[in-house]
C-alpha cells in the first residue's frame, strides 16, 4: 500500500471544497457576513423547546415529515406532495444535484451567484456552464441564457441573487422555464424579504423547483431547515435521493412552529425591509453605488470601488461583511441587514 | 414540453428507493423493529434541552463542530481531525460513497448485510458487488472475499452485521484491509453492544474508516447523528464533500452532552445485553435457531423456518418485528431487544 496513493475520485482531489462565511467563535463582532437574522426565532419556537420530549429522541424521526410537510403546503396552498424537506436548503441543493445530474451533464448557473453551485457540479463530478449576467451598474439576466444554457439538465438561479440582491423580472423566469429544456431550480432562499416570488409559476412549469430555507426569514439558521415546492412527480422521485431521515425530531417540531407563527414572522420581515430602507438610503448618502437589493442583504460599492478595502477597514473596527473577489463583485461589499442598531455602528465605521 | 418526459437521471428513474422500518404513527405496538434503543437518552440530554438558548438557532452552527470532535476524539484516543460527524449515519454512508465511488466504479458488500448499501450504490449510479455470506446455521464472511471485491472503490462491512447480529473476527476484516485496494467502511452502528471492534485497526490500516451512529447506543435515533473515525488525511477529503453545515446546533449540543455521560451509556448497554441474553436463551428454548448476535437485536428462525409467519402472527397481537425476504433471510425474524417486559410480551405472542 503505497503512501502517497489517493483513494478518492478524481474531482474530490482536485476540488478545493466550498468556504462558507467566517464563523468567528467569539462574539466580538457585530456580524454582517452570513445574511444571518438579527433577531431571536419566534418565541412558538421557544416554547415548543421547552415542552419537547427528550424521552422520544430515542425513536427515529418521522421519515416522511408529515405535520411539518403539512405546514408549509398549507401557507402556500399547495398539497404535502409537493413538498420535500431537507436538513438546511444544502440538502435539498444536494437531492438535487443527485437526482437530476450525472458525470456526464452539466449545470448552469448565473456568475456571479451563490458561489455553492459550482461546488455542487465539481462535487457531482459534472460540468458548470457558467454563465455572465450583464452589468451596467445592477447585474441583470442576459436574452440568450436559456439557450446559453441548453445541453444542461438543470439551471441553478438564485432570486434574489445573492450576493447581489437583485430580483430577477418573474417574466425573465419564465422565459428561461418555457426555453430551458431540464429543471429550472430557483433557489428563493431570500424571496420571503422580496416583492414577489416564483412560487405562482409551478401550476405552469412541470420543470420548475422553488427552493426555500428557514436560514434567513425564520432565523432558524442554527436548526437546519431547508424545503423545495416542485410537482408531486419531481417530489417524488426527489424523495427517493433523500436520506430516509434526514430532518431529525427536534427540527420537524420547531419548524413546525416557527412557519405556524405567521404573525411573528410577518413583524420581523417588515423590520428587516424597513432597515434595508435606511442602510440603502445611507449608502447611497455616502457617494456607494447599491444594487436594487430585495434581499436581507445589501450589495454596495463605494466611490473608490475598493471593496476590499471596506472589507478590512470594517473587520478593523469590529464590524464583519462580506467580500467577494472578482473584477466586478470585488467592488462591492455584501452586507447583511442587521438591526438598526448593528448598521448604525456599520454606517459610523464605514 | 411532453408530459411523458422524465426530468431524473437514469438510475434515479430505475430504482426504487431505500424502505424503513415501518415508523407506526400509534403507539399501540411494542416497537421491536427499527433497532432503536428502549431506555430514554441520558438525563444529561434532557438537561442540555432544557437549557438550549433558541436565541442562538438564528446563527449558523459551527460548520467543524469542533466541540462535538473534540468529545468523540477524546473517547476514542484520537485527535479531533480524524473525526467527521454527520446527519445521521446515512449522512456519513452518503459522504463516503461520493467521495470514493463515481458512476464508472463499484462498491461491494456482503449479503445478507445492511440493504442500504446497495441503494447508495444505484444512487450514485455505480455497480454493487454483493458477495453472499457463508452459511452453515450462522453468516460467515467467505475467504476469498477480498479478491472477489476487487476492483471496486469500496467495502461496506457491518460488523456487527445487520440483519445478523454477526460480530466476524477481527481477524477477517484485517485480512480484507490488508487485501482489498480500496476503501474498507466498517459500519460499527451496533458494535457498543458487541465484544470488540476495529477502532484499533485505523492506526494499522490508511484504507479503512470506521462509522458509528448515535441512533442506538445513545438512545438518540431522533437526534440524527453519525460520525466516522480515519486517518487525517481521509476525513480531510471527507469534509470537502459534506454539506457545510450538516449537522444543527442542537444535535451538537445535546449529541456532546449524551457523549459525556460515560456512566449512563455503560449502565444503558449493559442493561440491553443481560436482555439479549435472555432473549437469546428464551428462543433457543423454544427451538428456535438463533443467530451469534453481539448487537441490540436477535436474529432467530423458528422451528418451521416461516419467518414471515412470526413476523405476522406478532403484528396482529400488536408486536411488531421485521422481515426479511430471501431463501435464508426469509427463516428469520429480527427482533430488537426492548426492555425486559417488552420481551416477555414478545416471548408470550412469538
Amino acid at each position: 500500500m503505497k503512501n502517497n496513493k489517493s483513494y478518492f475520485r478524481k474531482n474530490i482531489d482536485e476540488m478545493d471544497g466550498y468556504t462558507p462565511g467566517e464563523q468567528p467563535r467569539d462574539m466580538k463582532y457585530v456580524k454582517l457576513n452570513t445574511n444571518e437574522n438579527p433577531y431571536p426565532p419566534s418565541p412558538a419556537v421557544m416554547k415548543a423547546l421547552k415542552s419537547l420530549d427528550a424521552g422520544r429522541l430515542r425513536l427515529y424521526p418521522d421519515p416522511l415529515a408529515c405535520e411539518l410537510r403539512k405546514t408549509i403546503a398549507d401557507i402556500f396552498g399547495l398539497k404535502s406532495e409537493s413538498i420535500i424537506v431537507g436538513n438546511g436548503s444544502d440538502d435539498i441543493l444536494t437531492i438535487t444535484t443527485r437526482a437530476f445530474a450525472g458525470e456526464k451533464d452539466s449545470i448552469a448557473c448565473f456568475e456571479p451567484s451563490y458561489s455553492l453551485y459550482p461546488v455542487l457540479a465539481e462535487l457531482q463530478g459534472c460540468r458548470c456552464i457558467k454563465i455572465p449576467l450583464g452589468y451596467d451598474g445592477d447585474f441583470y439576466i442576459p436574452s440568450d441564457s436559456a439557450k446559453k444554457a441548453n445541453g444542461a439538465k438543470l439551471f441553478y438561479i438564485a432570486r434574489p441573487n445573492a450576493p447581489t440582491g437583485t430580483l430577477f423580472p418573474i417574466g425573465e423566469i419564465r422565459k428561461i422555464c418555457r426555453n430551458f429544456k431540464g429543471i429550472v431550480f430557483v433557489d428563493e432562499a431570500y424571496a420571503d424579504f422580496a416583492d414577489d416570488n416564483c412560487v405562482g409559476l409551478l401550476e405552469e412549469f412541470p420543470n420548475l423547483i422553488v427552493g426555500r430555507t428557514m436560514s434567513k426569514s425564520y432565523s432558524l439558521a442554527g436548526l437546519r431547515l431547508g424545503f423545495a415546492l416542485a410537482s408531486g412527480k419531481i417530489i417524488e422521485g426527489m424523495m427517493k435521493v433523500k436520506d430516509s431521515y434526514n430532518v431529525g425530531m427536534p427540527v420537524q417540531v420547531l419548524a413546525t412552529a416557527a412557519l405556524k407563527d405567521r404573525k411573528y414572522f410577518n413583524e420581523t420581515r417588515e423590520k428587516i425591509c424597513r432597515t434595508r430602507r435606511y442602510l440603502v438610503k445611507s449608502l447611497l448618502e455616502k457617494g456607494f453605488e447599491v444594487c436594487g437589493s430585495q434581499s436581507n442583504f445589501v450589495f454596495a460599492a463605494p466611490p473608490d470601488k475598493d471593496g476590499e478595502g471596506v472589507y478590512r477597514r470594517l473587520k478593523k473596527n469590529g464590524v464583519l461583511v462580506r467580500y467577494f473577489k472578482g473584477p466586478v463583485t470585488g467592488r462591492y461589499v455584501r452586507i447583511t441587514v442587521g438591526t438598526d442598531k448593528e448598521i448604525r455602528i456599520l454606517l459610523r465605521n464605514i
